[in-house]
């Protein structure tokens, strides 16, 4: 078998090509490796602690909103899956089915989930009979599975890891409820865990989740102004309710179905993370997620090396134990200026430096990753000091982004003028429409672009339809996606 | 679709129909619920959460001895499996295999991964080259299959999740030490947070894992006397790294093979420490992994049950902020006396109970679920009282699961003396055995035990083989088991 080089040598500049740049940090940062099975990909320590950061985050968030994790078979009964029929129709292309197993032939085909509403949805059935078993708040970490025919490391792979909630209640107005509380929870992990503003809103009917009445989504934009749905939260009505028999017996002794959600996030969120932070430089990664938050680099002649590295050593004592992820490279086969590149490469939001004359005035050197901003700062302050600069980089990681975004975001009245502005611009587009899912289509075959959301909160609202001209029902923003 | 019942309504004593008693017990607390998909469980969230505490728990330790998280895909192309022939042979029979997907016939068929020495070493080909990448320390959290024959809630389940450690190291001494320190590790984790005595040791020959060299486990003795191999930890020895071509450069710079090992637990676990654990009163569970560690129960006359209640939501939050599990049950409708049956079924380790004289005298009763022991103590003193009791707790849980141990140990010279007390008695016996398959295979159809360690610290050493009576080169641990 043969022996592949670690690293690539060099990252593409964003500007030259964006993709390229992508694949180029994710490799060189040691994120990610391509695996032996059509579109999966392998999660590399680097990779997999930064969701191991957002989940531990959100899983904190789930249950302080009442909601327990439970784990569910990811094999599922083809027969499930006729039910209900849009959940079939939009999940069937997409199913791999396990057909033998033990040696024999299987009497029903399983599939591998692609998402959990089917059995979920049946055992609930069996567990809920009364109002007083409701509402039924359960969340699950899973792997799941879909065969698509394009992939992308993170943002779309055959097996992905995410979570589902699934909630049942009483009634339509809890049940929304619930839908909009997970949506802001999103919104709110999404722009104060990681550094990145997102987009509220309404998807439209033909970009709705399939067996969803309601879907809604955060959108967030990619730097070559691309979008990513970043989180998705259903209003499912009684359709699986229906589907699957969920009822109970209200507080007048009537027999009702229940009305359920569903909710997620999943690993594609490390695609956004890296495509709305990075810079040609590499990775940079918002403090609340990067594994490393600060690394240290001893500086200074050999002779005073062993002196200086003792000191380092101190501090990385005194910051670990206050809880920061932090690390030393104190190697001697490489240069500080080495060290800088890889460790700026790799994303890590502060660096520290500490040489001989730091030493004699009790001071060190932090560094922002994002900014390049130099701080001198005491020894004696240190973790109060990087504490309050992981902060603000934070801030000022979410900023960027936000100030990016608004570059990048456009209006426009006429589907001509979105032709044009989208061949000389990247980004997010504002207009109006009319509803009528022909004029939506026609827009994705004219300029590619697809219906991202309604926004809650448009920046203004539209009266016509960009294709049509008759009256904008919505406000929308298109924009071409991941 | 058919509403079932959702309690069993009465616990089978263990005395009359051990295998009973697990089903109502695992039911009636809702630990877990049967799937419409074969030898598949759902895990609920009050059986979840027990997992989800020993993850937290061993990620913990994991990562303390310097091992990082990794995610690998689940499927494994056919092609692997033909690598390494012990594993195989294993494996083949219980591989699930997905033959179709997206719509088409799949070129090579992929199995689901039973365990992942094999697409790891795979990896691992890949990213190791020098001694400077060693060692490779690296965990996996995932779900597993094995397409059982029988199977039996945690116990035995199609689908599974578990932990599997997979490291590559420079030499075979270094390799082996890690073997130890994770069965070690193993061990700690069983004895001071699930409050489960093992016996540690190395399997025989046909007990080993398909593929290692050697397999070391930890056994448990369950309420029936039947054992159950809670953790294994594998040396592979070149094994994998032959056949998946994981070399490195040496400090001489020459080409050497790495030295793998592999290790793991799974929610197997759960199902030990119900039946290590339990009694006739339902569930007994350690501190550590209990959900709830607290139910807090008031008590009295209508008249004061504003005011007793209060007080209970007063001490609640105090319990809280100290970061005890605890939760209160103020129902009206059922009675204090039903409530107390319900959480000694559901294991909870202490009931706390306040009444109208509590109130008067500042003090609350606490009652122990394992030992019944009633302690009255001053409510000033609470996070302090029951933060001891719950540690007391783990002790007295530990100490009798140990002395059950003990009075269900034999030894015995012969196997007919081993026929006549199996006949009789439960347990684990201890007895010598020359090493030859023949006489471990004899053992095994004559008495339905199997050899489940050679213990590292056996009580005595026998001289003899119980079959054949040549010299004995081990003393080993025979048991029937799960």
């Amino acid at each position: 078998m043969a022996k592949e080089k670690q690293f690539v040598t060099e990252i593409t500049p964003q500007g030259e090509d964006f993709s390229r740049w992508y694949i180029d940090v994710i490799k060189k940062a040691e994120l990610m490796d391509y695996s032996p099975v059509r579109g999966c990909i392998v999660f590399r320590p680097e990779g997999f602690e930064i969701w191991e950061h957002m989940k531990d985050e959100l899983d904190r968030r789930f249950k302080e909103t009442g909601h327990r994790n439970a784990y569910f078979p990811m094999f599922i009964p083809e027969s499930f899956f006729q039910k209900e029929k849009d959940h079939i129709e939009g999940f069937n292309p997409e199913l791999p089915w396990v057909t033998e197993a033990g040696g024999e032939k299987l009497e029903e085909r399983l599939a591998i989930r692609p998402t959990s509403e089917t059995i979920i949805g049946h055992m609930y059935s069996k567990w809920i009979q009364s109002y007083r078993d409701l509402p039924v708040l359960i969340n699950q970490w899973a792997n799941v599975v879909r065969w698509e025919k394009r992939t992308l490391p993170f943002l779309r792979t055959t097996e992905f890891l995410w979570q589902e909630g699934h909630t049942a209640h009483e009634t339509e107005t809890e049940a929304r409820a619930e839908t909009n509380q997970m949506l802001d929870i999103y919104r709110d992990f999404s722009e104060n865990f990681l550094a990145i503003p997102v987009i509220m809103g309404q998807k439209t009917p033909s970009e709705r989740f399939a067996g969803a009445v309601d879907t809604y989504s955060i959108e967030a934009m990619m730097k070559d102004g691309r979008a990513v749905q970043a989180g998705t939260s259903h209003y499912l009505g009684n359709k699986f309710a229906v589907a699957f028999d969920i009822k109970y017996l209200d507080r007048e002794n009537t027999q009702q179905f229940v009305h359920t959600t569903s909710w997620g996030v999943s690993t594609r969120l490390l695609g956004a993370l890296i495509m709305v932070h990075g810079d040609d430089r590499g990775l940079a990664l918002p403090p609340k997620v990067a594994p490393t938050q600060v690394i240290m680099i001893p500086i200074g002649p050999p002779k005073m090396r062993e002196q200086v590295v003792g000191r380092v050593d101190e501090l990385y004592a005194e910051l670990k134990k206050a809880g920061i992820r932090v690390k030393v490279d104190d190697r001697s086969d490489v240069s500080p200026g080495w060290k800088f590149n890889e460790y700026e490469m790799r994303g890590v939001p502060i660096r520290l430096e500490l040489g001989p004359r730091d030493m004699e005035n009790g001071q060190v050197v932090l560094v922002s990753r994002i900014s390049g901003e130099k701080r001198v700062v005491l020894q004696s302050d240190l973790t109060e000091e990087i504490t309050r600069m992981l902060e603000e980089i934070h801030v000022d990681m979410f900023e960027r982004a936000k100030q990016f975004r608004i570059d990048h975001s456009h209006s426009v009245e006429t589907l001509d003028e979105m032709k044009s502005l989208m061949e000389e611009k990247r980004g997010f587009v504002l207009a109006g429409w009319c509803g009528s899912e022909a004029c939506e289509k026609q827009v994705k075959e004219e300029t590619g672009a697809t219906s991202r959301n309604i926004p809650f909160e448009p920046a203004e609202k539209k009266t016509k339809c960009l294709v049509c001209e008759e009256k904008a029902e919505h406000t929308v923003v298109f924009a071409r996606a991941y």
